[in-house]
């Protein structure tokens, strides 16, 4: 076959260099036709969109064309003409063709049919083959620029945060642990202790659950970071809502109050919705006319407005007194309650009609490192949160005061034999400061519509399941 | 304090708006000065760069500006002066500071004498409050800033393969294991074996080695791919150039051979060194001026010149006679052999004095997943040898034949049982595709000159030590 350089399918679907000969490679979604022409809508990846190969049988041969099926890999040279189908512009006569590799149509599972979400999580390894995954992980890429981009312009140092940690203090219970000791042979100490002296790194370790605390360290250093990685729970959670494995964004800003650091969230989260609505629409429509009537909408919505700013108290008064309205749900509310998704988007959805940042909770349900407000009942915390989401982004002002953190750690009981380090940022230096985590998983929901979080990451590992 | 809004260091060093009053907020690195006037080198992480706030004694009390030492956290309202001082061009003269903490002198670690590596490598907590940690993570971050955007500009879409995987078929004994059973209570079954039913993924599971097998199930969907995440190793290697967790850059594109590989190759890593020279040249200005005096030497260097293109057989060749001139390796030259550093640092260094792309190495070196040549005795792998670093980029065209990769499968003994899903890339509308894997690490080492890679990573994870 002639040599051509290859044009990506994105690119020459934008073309209009009409009557010169071009090269696609990419895999068939589909052929059909009659014994004279035939139709080949080809797909590379580079974007949702097909492009037609029109294909004179007689010319290639009908027995050389019989392994074009569903899933084939295909390099062709053609004649870039327009199209005189409906919603495409541009098509390719096809000249020559090579058959890389055939799709046995018995037993490539992605055949024409539409498959179930469930099904297709049993086969990730090939879904991103799909419409639909190829859409959610072109979305996910371009998230993941956009929040690089967004830190970066604006001078925050990407900061890597280890992944293993001999550290326990938030999430005990819910770790998993890392070993390289052999589990037949587990050397144990006249108490019937282990002993991991010999464990790789000479003591019990386990996969972190956040980079919050070594963010901190950094922004004490560099002044703005942000941590982008992934992140464990070891919880036993079979949800639509929880992975074991998922991936986070925590920036953290030296200097920054609880006011700053609500503003930032809501530039934050508007420039992703924004740069999904810019750079991702087809992929978007796609999935809005598939699966999701209002998401186009509801990621026009969240841009529109300022978010409101609402202290718990007063969204646990407008809660109260829908419910003296006659509203119901299925948890209670009380001033001091932790809110559930419910509670949330009836502030969003329903009270207010736009993203909420909801700040100053009662300290007994927030994190003990959070800024202690004078009424010694709630804590600088803020939550933003998001339509057909609840919570997207948790957040707060840090308790920079060392003796404040210390009482703090006392009263919930914190084991800190392991923080020394993390109480050196109050100890030397210390300086006010902010942050707030955003789950990615989290915002892929929001801005792809997809309703399982299994949906929207390639391999999602969650109970009894590490496949792939 | 009069309520100013901040201005970065690194904004004000660049701002002649002389007269005009502004805020700036860091850390002391020194202070000195006489009765009279005091002289406070500030630095807020922004930029490698202090400035200089100059303090009438008198006006603020020389008992308030006691506790402004080195490390301590201060606040601080002035007007923007044109500096007489050498090597700088603004200064502040402090109308009002405000200390949000001290660093008592007594147990700040990082006072103004130098520390060695090894002292600061204990303190890594502290360190990045160092100039030259400082400059090694502000260069870190833009490192990956210019992957990220070297991928982007290119339709490269950024995919996160997982990092707990059942699979284990490369890095068999040297992974981590993961497990959420209890150690005290391992269930076994009639033969001793432990049954894994009930641990969190009902099987046994590991960190990941390397993303690239599950990169090219994206890469032959979505066409064009790159992972850049944490990778794991259970070596027991204390050496300045292995870490237990790092993390690998794995860029995988379908329908590109071999050549096209090299060229990915060669555009991506001189577009990293170009960023580095074009956006942190103040770092890197230190580091050189520090450490390495033919840093910046270097990094031009390699921007220079065409990579050499050179097959393995070849490159063997030119170590023979430099052997048979008599030059001395420690180790010993030989087809077949894998190259150690200081051959490919002599190709590199001494007989070409530019990189070099190594191709076509013998088969028994290299993994079973590298395209079979037709010589039946080599692979189309290829290594890019760096000056100082060696192979500072491994990778390859793929295997793209069922058959061929089965039988080397089956050569070399790879338990495949898990790997079904794999196998179906080659199954299923297999096409040529090639990648490589570049140590995020190793890049940074060649970058920042330092010369232990424990020295690039914010927190590195070493045999006995998980600390932070």
């Amino acid at each position: 076959m002639e040599a051509i350089k290859r044009t990506k399918i994105v690119d020459v679907l934008k073309s209009d260099a009409f009557g010169t000969t071009v090269n696609v490679k990419g895999w068939v979604r589909t052929r059909r036709g009659s014994k004279q022409v035939s139709f080949i809508a080809l797909n590379d990846g580079s974007t949702i969109n097909n492009v037609q190969i029109v294909v004179d049988v007689d010319k290639l041969g009908e027995e050389y064309l019989k392994p074009i099926t569903t899933g084939a890999s295909i390099s062709v040279n053609g004649t870039l003409v327009q199209s005189q189908g409906k919603g495409q512009s541009v098509e390719i006569q096809a000249t020559e063709i090579e058959i890389y590799g055939s799709a046995d149509p018995n037993t490539y599972p992605l055949q024409k049919k539409g498959h179930s979400m469930e099904f297709l999580r049993e086969i990730a390894h090939l879904r991103p083959r799909t419409n639909t995954f190829g859409a959610v992980f072109r979305i996910r890429h371009n998230m993941a620029y956009a929040i690089h981009k967004f830190f970066h312009d604006r001078g925050f140092f990407y900061f890597h945060t280890p992944l293993i940690t001999a550290s326990d203090c938030e999430g005990a219970g819910q770790m998993f642990q890392v070993t390289t000791m052999n589990l037949y042979d587990l050397k144990k100490d006249e108490n019937g202790s282990i002993i991991y002296d010999n464990d790789f790194f000479g003591k019990q370790a386990s996969l972190t659950v956040s980079g919050q605390l070594e963010g901190e360290l950094a922004a004490t250093a560099l002044g703005q970071i942000y941590t982008f990685g992934p992140t464990f729970r070891a919880e036993n959670s079979n949800t639509p809502r929880h992975l074991a494995e998922f991936w986070m964004i925590e920036p953290e800003v030296a200097f920054n109050d609880i006011l700053d650091n609500m503003q930032l969230a809501e530039e934050f989260i508007k420039y992703c919705v924004q740069w999904a609505l810019d750079n991702c629409m087809d992929d978007i429509k796609f999935l809005n006319d598939m699966f999701d009537k209002g998401l186009i909408e509801r990621l026009q919505g969240v841009l529109k407005d300022d978010f409101v700013r609402l202290a718990y108290t007063e969204g646990i008064k407008i809660l109260e007194e829908a419910v003296a309205k006659g509203h119901q749900f299925e948890f209670p509310v009380y001033w001091g309650v932790d809110l559930a998704s419910e509670h949330e988007r009836y502030l969003v959805e329903e009270h207010f009609k736009r993203p909420v940042i909801l700040t100053d909770y009662p300290k007994e349900i927030k994190a003990f490192y959070m800024k202690q407000n004078e009424d010694g009942k709630t804590v600088r915390a803020m939550d933003v949160l998001f339509p057909k989401i609840g919570e997207i982004i948790g957040g707060s002002e840090r308790e920079a005061d060392y003796d404040k953190l210390m009482n703090r750690i006392n009263e919930m009981g914190i084991p800190m034999k392991d923080m020394w380090w993390y109480l050196d940022t109050r100890r030397f230096g210390t300086v006010p400061h902010s942050g707030f985590g955003l789950g990615f998983e989290r915002l892929l929901l929001f801005v792809t519509g997809m309703t399982n979080i299994r949906d929207v990451i390639p391999f999602p590992r969650t109970p009894k399941n590490a496949d792939f």
